[in-house]
C-alpha cells in the first residue's frame, strides 16, 4: 500500500561542528520520502524551482519515489534554508530562509494520491494540510507534524488540522506548547480529546513516546556516538514510522504494528542523524535498518528474575 | 545482605503548584534509605540536630532502618532547605539552605556499617565521599551521585572520589558538565575511563540510561499525569536501584539484575514523584511495586512481527 507525503523539497546548506555542506538535497518531504521508500512506494507531493536538477530528480526516482506530483516552476527557484548547529546538536541557528517556489504552494493530487490510503501532512501551513486531507480521500491513515511557527501564528487552524487525522507526531516541547501543558501525558491526552487516535512525542536524544489507545508505549534514544546533524531527523521517523505501517495495510494498526513503526522510525532517524543532510539515509541498506532494529530490542528488553534466583 | 548509605537527612520545606509542606523529612540519606528498605536491611550514616524528633526515627525504624551510625548533636540543628518548583517540575527554586549540624559532618562508620557489602556515597563533599569509601573495606559494590556544585567547585577530588567506585549515577545535565561532552555516550565512556564498571544517566521525565560491561540500556520515564514534587527523586531511583541490587548479593551484578535494579529504581522514583516529600513512599507496599515493575515491561517491550504476517 502506498503512502503520500506533501511537504517541503529543499536544498539546504548546513554547518555542524562535523562538517558542511553546501545546497544538499532536504526538506521534509525529501527526508520522510527516502525513509519510508524502504518499506513501500511513496508518492511524493511538492514542488521545485529550475534550479532542481536531474540529478536530484534520478537520486529520488531511484528509491522507487513517484514524482508524478511534484511541480516545477519555470523561472522559479526551489526552497532553500541555511543553518548551523553547535556542539549541542539540540539547537539550530536559521541562517537564512528563501521559500521561493515554496511561497505559492497549492499543492495538487493526482487522481493516484488521492486513493493513498496513508497519508503524511509535513509542517506547512495548517490550512494547506487541511486540503490535501480534504482531498485525499481514499486516506484510511493521516498522520501531521507541525511546528512553533503554526502554534504561534494560527493556532486555531492547526488545532481543526490535527481534529482530522488520526496520528499527531511532534516534539515535547510542541505537544506542550500547543497544549499550555508541561505535562507530557496530559499534554497527549488533550490532542487525543481533539480527535487524533494517536499521539507520539519525538523526544531527540532521548527517545520517542507513543500515546493511544492501547496505552503508553515508550523507546529510548538509540546511544548515538556519532551525532552529526539532526536536520530531518523527525520527518525521517515520520518515514520509518508511517511507511512501515502503509506497508502492513492494516485498516487499523495494531498496538504490536504501532511499536515497531516507532523502532523504524527511531532506527532509521539515529542513521539520519549520523551523517549530513540525507546522506547516510542514501547510503542504508535494509539489512542494517534490520541489524539496528535488534539493537532496539537488546538495549530495551528486561525480564523479572524469579524469586528463587534472587 | 545490607546497603550503607551516607549523605544529609533534612527537613525540608516544599511548595509546588500541587501543595506545600513545611519542614518535612527529606534529604540524600532518607530518600535513599526509604526506597532501599523495600529490598534489603539499611545502614544510615548521617547527622541530625536536636530538633529531630522520636517520631521521624521510629518512621525510618519502623521501615527497618538502622541508625546507630546517625549522629545527633546537642544543641545543633538539622540540616534545613526551603525550595520551590513552578509548574516545569524540572527546575527548582532554592529559597532558602542551612547546613547545620551539616556543615561540620564526619562520618564514622560503626563496625558493622565498614562492613556492608554495598555502599552508596551520596551527593556530598568528593572529600568526605572519599573517606567514607575508605573506611568501607567491605564494600563490593560502591555508587556515587554528585551535583554541579560539586563539579564546579571541587572537580579534582570528585574526579578521585569517582575513580574509586564501581558505578557513578547523576543526571544528563551533570555528566555533561562534569565530562565538558555534550554527547552522553562519549560522556559515559570518560566516565567509565576514569574507573567506574557503570554509568547511569538520569534523565527525569525522559527515563534513565545504563552504559556498562554488558552494553547500553535504556528506560523511558514512568508516564506520570500527576507529578507533584520531584524532590528526592534521583535518591529514590538510587534506593531502588542498589537496594535490588543489594538484595540479590551477588559479587558482580548480572546484566539482567542491572536491567531489573534499572526498572526498580524508576518505579520507586516515579512514586515518589506523585506525593510531597517522602509521603508516596512511605505508604508504599511492595505490591504496588510490583504492578508498576510490570506495567513498565508493557510500557517497553515490542517484537518483530514475522514478515509472513505483514
Amino acid at each position: 500500500m502506498s503512502v503520500c507525503v506533501v511537504g517541503s523539497i529543499a536544498f539546504d546548506s548546513i554547518e555542524t561542528p562535523f562538517g558542511k555542506r553546501e545546497r544538499a538535497l532536504g526538506g521534509t518531504a525529501v527526508h520522510f520520502a527516502l525513509a519510508a521508500s524502504f518499506f513501500t512506494d511513496v508518492r511524493l507531493v511538492g514542488v521545485v524551482g529550475e534550479d532542481f536538477s536531474a540529478e536530484e530528480l534520478h537520486l529520488l526516482e531511484s528509491r522507487g519515489i513517484d514524482l508524478r506530483d511534484v511541480e516545477r516552476v519555470d523561472g522559479g527557484k526551489t526552497f532553500f534554508w541555511r543553518g548551523r548547529y553547535g556542539y549541542d546538536l539540540n539547537v539550530a541557528e536559521t541562517l537564512e530562509t528563501q521559500l521561493n517556489v515554496f511561497a505559492q504552494f497549492a499543492p495538487r493530487l493526482s487522481a493516484a494520491s488521492k486513493r493513498a490510503r496513508t497519508l503524511f501532512l509535513g509542517n506547512i501551513q495548517p490550512g494547506l494540510q487541511r486540503a490535501v486531507r480534504a482531498q485525499c480521500t481514499g486516506a484510511r491513515l493521516v498522520a501531521l507534524d507541525s511546528m512553533n511557527y503554526w502554534i504561534e501564528s494560527a493556532r486555531d487552524e492547526l488545532v481543526r488540522a490535527i481534529s482530522e487525522i488520526d496520528c499527531l507526531l511532534l516534539n515535547d516541547a510542541e505537544a506542550r506548547q500547543l497544549t499550555q501543558q508541561p505535562n507530557l501525558v496530559r499534554a497527549a491526552r488533550t490532542i487525543r480529546s481533539w480527535g487524533p487516535r494517536t499521539v507520539v512525542t519525538k523526544l531527540g536524544e532521548y527517545g520517542a513516546y507513543l500515546f493511544g489507545e492501547h496505552g503508553f508505549f515508550g523507546l529510548p534514544g538509540y546511544p548515538l556516538e556519532d551525532a552529526r546533524d539532526p536536520t530531518g531527523a523527525g520527518d525521517t521517523f515520520a518515514g520509518g514510522f508511517l511507511g512501515y505501517l502503509a506497508a502492513r495495510g492494516e485498516e487499523e494498526p495494531t498496538d504490536d504494528a504501532l511499536r515497531c513503526a516507532m523502532t523504524y522510525g527511531s532506527v532509521i532517524a539515529s542513521f539520519n542523524v549520523e551523517g549530513l543532510g540525507t546522506e547516510r539515509v542514501q547510503s542504508l541498506s535494509r539489512e542494517e535498518i534490520e541489524e539496528r532494529f535488534a539493537q532496539f530490542r537488546r538495549f530495551t528488553h528486561f525480564e523479572p528474575i524469579p524469586e528463587a534466583a534472587r
